[in-house]
């Protein structure tokens, strides 16, 4: 047989199996586990590579050391661990920040309001969340828009939907409708009510990183919360080598109640940072370990997770690029980093540049996740509807992006090697010249041999021209609309949903909308 | 800076740097170097995983054993080696085929008649050649179609102009307006007069295979190809354990000629072998073996490639699945085993089930070549403008896939961890709070610091609409046609061109055309 001949195809099998497939998915939400990689971290770089970006992180942090912007109290702080500081400017002497991490947790539990959805953050577990940040929107039906509240409600509502998805993020968009001194409320609400899985705080401002404790509180109780993580929040640093007053403000708030906050250095290579991976990498290690040292300060023993954002500019436009293999080799290598720390790590996700969920999406997107995986990313935020360099989350790219991050789940698994895995018998029972559709093996296995995508088309060509020979991303936009049409909210506690609907309004009526 | 900034982007730059850019593309063809890949290859299974592998091939090769049918020379050979021959199956004593691919090179060139496009394969090299064996093509112009042999020049003429292509391949489509018995003439001439890259023979037919051979010696001239090799050539397992004649003839003649051979179980798993990827992985080493060690029984020392080709099928359909997980598993495996073998490999490529160059198409295609390069394949067929399970040569698809095979290539190359890689003076130059566009580190690498996408569109949102809103696909069908409209054929010896010219017409004259 030559390989121009996969034509020659089975017949297309079991209305039995489509039934079982239709009660799968009427059923209550379905949510794969959590994954706990099976396969080998990969690395770029040997030892002497990752030593060698160590020392010279070490040397930044003596010699130029970090800026803590506009809080004197983060000053004070470093002033009484022992670090020189110079006006806004904090050297540090070698291996404080070090000594300092080692009260940091290697891993440790989000905790979810419904305690099936808790994941934990560490060690060999990878947990996949949506896209944060974009203050757009896009799908085929509306093309690309300012998102709304109504937008952030189905992105929540989606993530909840979608089983390969194990967190329901934090800002999935910016809902530009509602005031910005009080959205923040809205979309904590959102992530309480229409979803039970884990969910992210708001660092836009100190107090709310406040409300967002507060309604944790509420959720979870007062001294659940101070004694587990039940929010993950993201401090990125202003690299380069800044952290400025409304991450400060947060980090302390989110620290102080021992909530997790992911230090990120967020960094366009080329403009943050240098242009070469290694030069990015010492950078990124620097600005990480002092932020990192800084929660440590702040509260001994507060879960925080090392975050890694890079990517690359375009020379010629200067606008973000992503998907290219420059920050693959800094997501693999940052990775290794993280673990040689002892701390969790945050980076990667389904990133891409493209403004429409089309091919060069999906390669770019394909470019980052991969690494994310075979990394062995902790954290994935931006896993699945990133679009547009992150201006736009995408209603077909969420789940175009879920899709894949159901496959990386298999592939985490590694290689059955049992007996049934070994499949000898099945080689013996059908021999040279047979095949293996029927034989035993196959029947007890099949259900659950391969990855089963719900939005790849690998009909033949004449059903796929039957059913309107439809792309990728229309398919998508079907199955979307599906999924809200179903949607069906999980059950809360009516106690606290008062509590929440109650603090509330009270914090809204409390001051009077800013748009600004 | 928080994530959903990056709106805030340079301005655009530099229109000498554009000039420069057309200059490097009106100049003569561009190739990049061959890949030699400086990073870790990527295993999935650990040494006591791949040793259990092992050892079930020989159980297959001693107790099962493979079917060579209709070929009584070869069954010859087998008993001479001292195998177990009972009818057409071949029963292997322990160690056998291991033993008699001692003699095989666990590297070598294959020579271009350009020697500045020669291809190692083997060891650290990878190579990346276009699609194999589709029926069809399919434009966005024309939509899809049967192949015709202009559609072979096009491909070739375009696999000639992608500098990240390496090599031309072989039956780039299949050529249907052409007689079944002579096309094979037409498409190693056009490999021949379009590029002057390496190139495959034919082998379906042994005659075939001679003409191939013939073709070659006329260019190289007799005594080179006698020592060298200049044709590569794809000899598929009918798996499961059977060789069938025409492989065989094809198989014999090449090795004869001390022309390389890949020897690929073609396998959907689930049909052709178990649903399992340790079955998979078994069947593939057993069959492998048993056609790599033909070879050496034939020509001691002739080049042999153990090949892997394996995808699923879907369950429900019975149509065949490509860039899922199981097949990845199976790809990073079967590297593995051939390097323990101390042979070179040939799998992966740009594979898709995908009707259209679209999401579908470029995630599934990146989850089969990231794949094809961590774990360190040598030789890659369809590495670019695969289509629809390999019914369909996609233009567009060629060129979307080219340009991911160039990232390949730049992550093949690791981290730069000189001075310069390292940037500390970039670091300390720019300081806290500055940014680096313009530093000297900067200035002296922005030219060569990123890989240069020649078909993502990182423009800003609003450049893209002005530019009419395309795709990536529809960016592909611009550049393609660009490029043929600007093919330029290689320099051809008149001599050489003559001869070829007469050695093709005399054989066509030979025998009237047929078409089955």
């Amino acid at each position: 047989m030559t390989e121009g001949a996969t034509a020659e195809r089975g017949g297309r099998r079991g209305g039995g199996r489509a039934a079982r497939r239709a009660a799968r998915e009427g059923g209550p939400v379905r949510q794969h586990g959590t994954i706990t990689r099976a396969i080998p971290n990969y690395e770029v770089l040997g030892e002497e590579g990752l030593a060698l970006i160590e020392r010279n992180a070490d040397t930044i942090l003596a010699e130029i050391g970090i800026e803590f912007r506009d809080d004197s109290e983060v000053l004070e702080l470093w002033r009484g661990a022992g670090a020189e500081v110079d006006g806004v400017r904090v050297r540090f002497p070698p291996g404080l920040c070090r000594e300092l991490l080692r009260t940091a947790p290697a891993e440790f539990t989000q905790h979810a309001r419904n305690p099936e959805r808790s994941v934990k953050i560490g060690g060999r577990a990878t947990v996949f969340a949506p896209v944060y940040g974009p203050p757009f929107v896009r799908d085929l039906d509306q093309g690309r828009r300012y998102a709304t509240i109504e937008d952030f409600r189905n992105f929540v509502k989606l993530a909840y939907l979608l089983p390969s998805l194990h967190h329901s993020g934090g800002t999935v968009c910016e809902p530009v409708d509602v005031a910005v001194n009080k959205r923040h409320l809205d979309m904590v609400e959102a992530h309480i009510r229409y979803s039970d899985k884990p969910f992210m705080g708001s660092v836009t401002a100190p107090e709310r990183a406040e409300d967002s404790v507060n309604l944790a509180r509420i959720v979870f109780g007062d001294d659940f919360v101070d004694q587990n993580c039940v929010l993950i929040n993201l401090v990125n640093a202003n690299s380069p080598m800044v952290f400025d007053a409304t991450m400060l403000g947060a980090l302390k708030v989110y620290a102080r109640a021992n909530q997790a906050t992911i230090i990120s250095p967020f960094i366009l290579s080329g403009a943050m940072a240098p242009v070469t991976p290694a030069g990015v990498l010492t950078q990124t290690l620097a600005e990480a370990l002092a932020g990192m040292a800084l929660t440590q300060l702040v509260r001994p023993g507060a879960p925080v997770v090392f975050g890694s954002f890079a990517s690359s500019i375009s020379m010629q436009s200067g606008a973000p690029t992503f998907g290219t293999p420059e920050p693959a080799m800094v997501l693999y290598t940052a990775a290794a980093l993280a673990r040689r720390l002892g701390v969790p790590f945050r980076s990667g996700g389904s990133l891409c540049g493209s403004k429409l969920p089309d091919a060069q999406a999906a390669y770019e997107s394909a470019q980052t996740l991969i690494p994310t995986l075979l990394a062995g990313v902790n954290f994935t935020l931006h896993a699945a509807g990133w679009l547009e360099g992150g201006l736009v989350s995408s209603y077909e790219k969420l789940i175009l992006d879920a899709d894949q991050l159901g496959m990386m789940q298999v592939m985490a698994g590694g290689i059955d090697v049992s007996p049934n895995g070994q499949a000898l018998d099945a080689i013996r029972e059908v021999g040279p010249g047979s095949h293996y559709l029927g034989c035993a093996h196959t029947q007890a296995n099949f259900e659950t041999a391969f990855y089963r995508s719900d939005i790849a088309d690998n009909n033949s060509f004449e059903q796929w021209q039957a059913e309107g020979e439809l792309n990728a991303a229309a398919r998508a936009n079907r199955r979307f609309k599906k999924l809200l049409a179903d949607y069906q909210p999980p059950p809360l506690d009516p106690a606290i949903d008062e509590a929440v609907t109650a603090y509330i309004a009270k914090r809204k009526a409390a001051e009077p909308d800013a748009f600004v």
